[in-house]
């Protein structure tokens, strides 16, 4: 099926310099690939006039253009002004708009001291707006607007992403996007999760079970150390979708661990939960990032039970109950003293497991016996035990982040074991 | 000063549909702007040719065109392709460089055990460029690529980001890339660092500082729950940079923490690291958050010596020694508890200093009384203490990233005191 086409336009100069990563872009091609339409393209600009308009030009000669940015009360925010420019309307003063605008700006100025004179300039610039245009809601100051040529339906939401995504449903409920929506069916989608195997392996294993067409669109995709294929399933292929996922599974199946959106983390609290087992870590190298992606699953405080950020070997013996004369027979990053922090996370935290990792994440400390990206992983149960020895390149941050991810995959394979 | 204008264009169908941030639009940004370009826009598309044909002949409509993505052995990688043809330039072999990806691919064949025979194809089609094109280095078997017509100068790297770093300064190095840069000046810059003010606090310094413009351009951009005042200064413009950041701190100098681009955990370390103290820290609702991002930093071990995250009552009774009777009586989450986390830290992990946090992240386990975002600080040093009570709006997410960078500016604040 030929999918309505979206572009996407982001306005913002900190974007286009590179200051911060644009949150609004993917937002939004996410939304509009799950409604059915085709993201075709993302365009970044600053806050030039006509950088920008050229950028609204290319995006509004598509099916809907969905623009974030730029709807401030100075002049330097000009989206509302170049839109309605490019869709040929001119700009009017919504007076109920204006209305509600003061309002706002009103209880603003009394909150600051200042006199409202000094917003009334801004109040109703940014009331102006083209003609025709929905009002979908307000963020502070700002309205969401929707603007439809006929040839392109135009959604102009404010740049900050929460207002952003606040507002995003009220420009799905409305008039034109409905109508454009009904001309489209959302597409399904499957997806599978791997870890420990590569890009290429699962590309191969695509490849050999036929590869994507017939109305499913498959993605590979190396994302925080997993290997992630996601396809995209147009109605009517669903069972072809089906027999391809497992196709690509079946010579790889080892290393699958879901086909669900769910991740390591959660799956590993909900595994412990379903048996009633707590869990625990003890982290040197990885210095609280394994602890606070468990945390940052919403429950996880009946399953997780704390842990122990042990950087100086004292702190190893002392909180975790490492042995001193293992720690200075085998060094604090060994096997042995990764299981001895393990088995004291389980002891000391009172938790059914634990998984401990001690490491060399550099850029100092590294030996020839003991090179930078040498990390240790030791998961302990009720049923046994899982160790790992990792010997990982890059630099302090990728293998912190990677070894993080191992470990919880780490916990996850004990938890399979039974 | 006119700056040759640089447009980004990026391709990857995972990056135009959402599923992953594109970390090289920003990379090329940062690096064109620093080098004295203009960045102008960024545009990021699928593998859809006819998209990626457009943006290129956009892009490349630019003085420089910088390019990632699509270089890979298949024919849906069809980037070099389009950009010879967007260049008027024939595709010609180059056959030195189709030897060298030839060896790679050998080694490649031989390891997985399959026959070079697969491989030829790939290596023909990747040693495939535009006539003329300057090669700047290998990323496996995908080159990085210098065309120049005269009007553009077209930089096309592999999307990997690693890859394209490592190969970018071979591209800034090239004759064509030196040669616009030699029309150039690299802008100066200044920055301002503030905690605990608004961006429109800010926004007003500046304006009533008198804004920017005469050569220096202010970009104001709240990040990581900081305001972050960016100066980007023409040569010639320093003294009015100068005057311009100290005129904006003057009304708000109590919020300035840096005037360099340290993060707040690089200033506490080395702040402990000038006095000779040492740092622990005791967490709830952060969950490791705090260590994970002190123990971020390059040889933060010789200042911070570990963490307890406590997310279980006892454990905060146990390994922090927080007093049953004070637990019961004024709830995990209270001013007292985040204080005997503190002090229980600083004893049990021997440290100087230590901070806590305590809090409701939600979405669950609030009540009227202590409601999701109720999160309590604390800080304990040689020299006093540092309290703090938050009501935080927003997510789980939200609340646990604006709790932990409220903690590390805790620890600055003690710091400052003395």
């Amino acid at each position: 099926m030929t999918r309505p086409r979206a572009a996407i336009v982001v306005t913002g100069s900190e974007l286009v310099r590179g200051e911060r990563s644009d949150l609004n872009g993917p937002f939004y091609a996410r939304e509009a690939l799950a409604l059915g339409l085709q993201p075709a393209r993302l365009i970044i600009v600053g806050d030039d006039a006509m950088e920008l308009e050229d950028a609204l030009r290319e995006g509004m000669g598509a099916d809907v253009c969905l623009v974030s940015g730029g709807l401030g009360p100075t002049h330097d925010d000009r989206t509302v002004e170049l839109v309605a420019r490019v869709a040929g309307r001119p700009l009017v003063v919504d007076e109920a708009l204006e209305e509600r605008i003061e309002h706002v700006s009103r209880t603003v100025a009394e909150r600051l001291g200042r006199p409202y004179a000094d917003f009334a300039a801004g109040v109703r610039k940014q009331a102006t707006i083209p003609e025709g245009a929905l009002v979908i809601g307000l963020a502070g100051t700002a309205p969401g607007l929707v603007v439809d040529t006929g040839s392109c339906v135009t959604v102009v939401l404010p740049g900050p992403p929460g207002e952003l995504q606040r507002l995003w449903p009220g420009a799905v409920a409305s008039a034109p996007l409905q109508r454009v929506l009904s001309s489209t069916e959302r597409p399904g989608r499957r997806v599978l999760r791997f870890y420990g195997t590569s890009e290429s392996a699962v590309a191969r294993a695509l490849a050999e079970a036929g590869g994507d067409g017939g109305g499913v669109e498959a993605t590979i995709c190396a994302r925080d150390f997993e290997i992630h294929v996601d396809l995209i399933v147009e109605p009517g292929a669903e069972t072809r979708a089906d027999v391809l996922a497992d196709a690509i599974a079946a010579p790889i199946a080892s290393y699958l661990f879901a086909r669900d959106e769910r991740t390591v983390e959660e799956i590993v609290l909900e595994r412990c939960r379903a048996r009633g087992l707590t869990l625990a870590v003890a982290e040197s190298c990885t210095g609280g990032l394994v602890a606070a992606r468990l945390t940052s699953v919403p429950g996880s405080s009946d399953v997780f039970r704390g842990g122990i950020v042990a950087y100086g070997d004292d702190v190893k013996a002392r909180q975790l109950g490492v042995a001193e004369d293992v720690l200075r027979a085998c060094g604090a990053v060994s096997a042995e003293v990764a299981a001895a922090m393990a088995h004291g996370a389980r002891e000391r935290l009172h938790a059914d497991l634990a998984v401990a990792v001690t490491g060399i994440a550099g850029p100092g400390g590294g030996s020839d016996e003991k090179p930078v990206g040498l990390v240790h992983f030791h998961a302990a149960g009720p049923g046994g035990d899982e160790a790992l020895r990792f010997e990982l390149p890059g630099d302090r941050a990728w293998i912190r982040a990677r070894s993080a991810v191992a470990a919880l995959h780490l916990v996850r394979r004990l938890l399979e074991r039974g």
